[in-house]
């Protein structure tokens, strides 16, 4: 279960890729290849083959060389480490399943098995990809992207909140950067456009009472799904990427977007610089400064929700006056 | 790897053992003992002759009948049910392992399994028993009550504080209702008798951001460890039950005293009543209104233990004045 380390995955085929993304309009020789990676021309050559029936369209010209066309909307470990070029700690190692019960659950399993922190676990398909307290989420094959990131941060349990912040404000960038739509962030942990949810975050945490151990940060975005992969009860609450910009979105360029960004906030946050990030939440947040109903457990909080606190909690402003400190519930916009 | 649900271990020994304790000075006749098991007088008489292989000293008398003279100083779950007769959440099921790596390691995949809360694990000796952050924790077999206990409460990670004071309270009730001492409770979860750690609490949730899933209670006990168990860097601060009474302990009976103790706080904690727990821990608690110098992540801070908060941090009046809010690390006494 125990991934490779990062450093034994750079293949010849990633070597390839990276040679010829470096060349985004150009060829690349088979010769300059060759020298470039200590084999011969031939053996490139089948490489070539191989990527291309991976669904790489790469054209061949006997006079210029090799050059990437296009590249298939798949999730490729290998393609997704040259892609990302190198991170501090997030994206350090990637690993790709076809089909998984929950990503979550592999990344649980790999912190117990004493893996470091930055492992992602992307799933094409998830069986059992569960959203927060327990619920189910939708995720077929191909159309999303479903994935964990595992961390071990130095936080007490009451400031894990922070992570689930962080983990938002990277993913509405990526986002932002991949599509030019710009999120608004539901308090505590999903991503909406145009009023319908787009992705969720699920943060979970292992810990003893004073320290966390590791915390699982499980990300869903709906990419390219279509109206017709959402089950009919969700098709007015939800969205996707595709749905929303009429064209699909390359998940690969999103997914390295997102690391990217969860990467630098995380560096950020250990450097003691949470506020920024916070900042930047609250301005993302459409929840603030809106009349809410909020369920949790079995009590219902009504009133406007004024602000944020330093952990994350909301602070709702009741009809009686009250100021009232909450830290998770279902949240629905009232008049 | 799921335990049988407790109802289907109703068995004969159990049945037996039951009646055999119901009359603790005198006999129960082979013939009341077949009518009511409803099962023949040479099946009973089988039994027996099967619960003395086990170390229980039964006599028969073809007067009296039988009469449970002595149990073994085993953990067996028949015997532990029989004589728990029956809690509401705590113990509703018990298992008990010769060896394993850690009690704590069992019911986090008894857990992850859907098992209600309330199930025991108990070992007669583990491999890589852990204290707090990580720490080895030394557990000879045959001679602790090494034990974790699942919870699924309805609290926040913040508040699993709390179930780590029910642990400390109902510990030291069970430890002075058994042999007469007295711990004091060291903060933030060891146990002491004359200064000396006798037990630990190591408390383990697995958690949403705002709602815990499950809670590990695992408890050591050094309950009948004669010096020569202990490492040699351990005797001057580490003791055992034995040690401080002069004769051994019966681990069967600390284990009863603790589960019901547990199972009664842990519905109180339940009806709201957490007050009552914490006062009742602060009384105990030998760390209030001493210097301390507690060191924390890098961090090293000093003052005196003024008092607890309501999720039982420590507060602490450093040198300079300040009141510091502690949730967890290593306290030691100052002068």
């Amino acid at each position: 279960m125990t991934p490779r380390p990062a450093d034994s995955s750079t293949t010849t085929d990633l070597a390839i890729l990276r040679a010829l993304r470096a060349h985004p309009q150009g060829h690349v020789s088979g010769a300059e290849l060759a020298q470039q990676l200590g084999i011969t021309r031939a053996a490139i050559w089948n490489r070539i083959r191989e990527l291309r029936l991976h669904g790489y369209d790469i054209s061949a010209s006997p006079q210029l060389g090799y050059r990437l066309e296009s590249a298939p909307d798949l999730l490729l470990r290998d393609d997704l480490l040259a892609q990302l070029g190198g991170t501090r700690v997030v994206g350090r190692d990637i690993q790709v399943f076809q089909q998984t019960a929950s990503t979550n659950d592999i990344v649980e399993k790999l912190a117990r098995d004493g893996v470091r922190e930055g492992a992602v676990v992307l799933a094409e398909s998830q069986t059992r990809g569960r959203g927060r307290l327990g619920r189910k989420w939708v995720s077929p094959p191909g159309r999303g992207l479903w994935c964990s990131v595992l961390l071990r941060p130095r936080l007490a349990p009451s400031q894990a909140t922070r992570l689930t912040i962080l983990a938002a404000v990277a993913l509405a960038r990526a986002i932002r950067d991949t599509t030019g739509l710009e999120p608004e962030i539901k308090w505590p942990n999903d991503l909406l456009l145009r009023g319908r949810k787009v992705a969720g975050i699920l943060t979970e945490m292992h810990a003893e009472v004073e320290q966390v151990r590791h915390v699982i940060l499980g990300i869903g975005v709906n990419v390219n799904l279509e109206a017709t992969d959402l089950p009919p009860e969700l098709r007015s609450v939800a969205t996707s990427l595709k749905l929303e910009l009429g064209v699909a979105v390359d998940r690969a360029a999103l997914l390295v977007a997102l690391l990217h960004h969860l990467d630098e906030g995380y560096a950020r946050l250990g450097q003691g610089h949470f506020d920024e990030l916070a900042a930047e939440w609250a301005d993302r947040c459409g929840t603030l400064g809106r009349n809410v109903c909020i369920r949790t457990g079995s009590r219902e909080i009504r009133g406007c929700a004024e602000s944020l606190d330093d952990a994350g909690a909301l602070l709702v402003r009741t009809e009686h006056g009250h100021l009232e400190r909450i830290i998770g519930g279902e949240v629905t916009l009232t008049r």
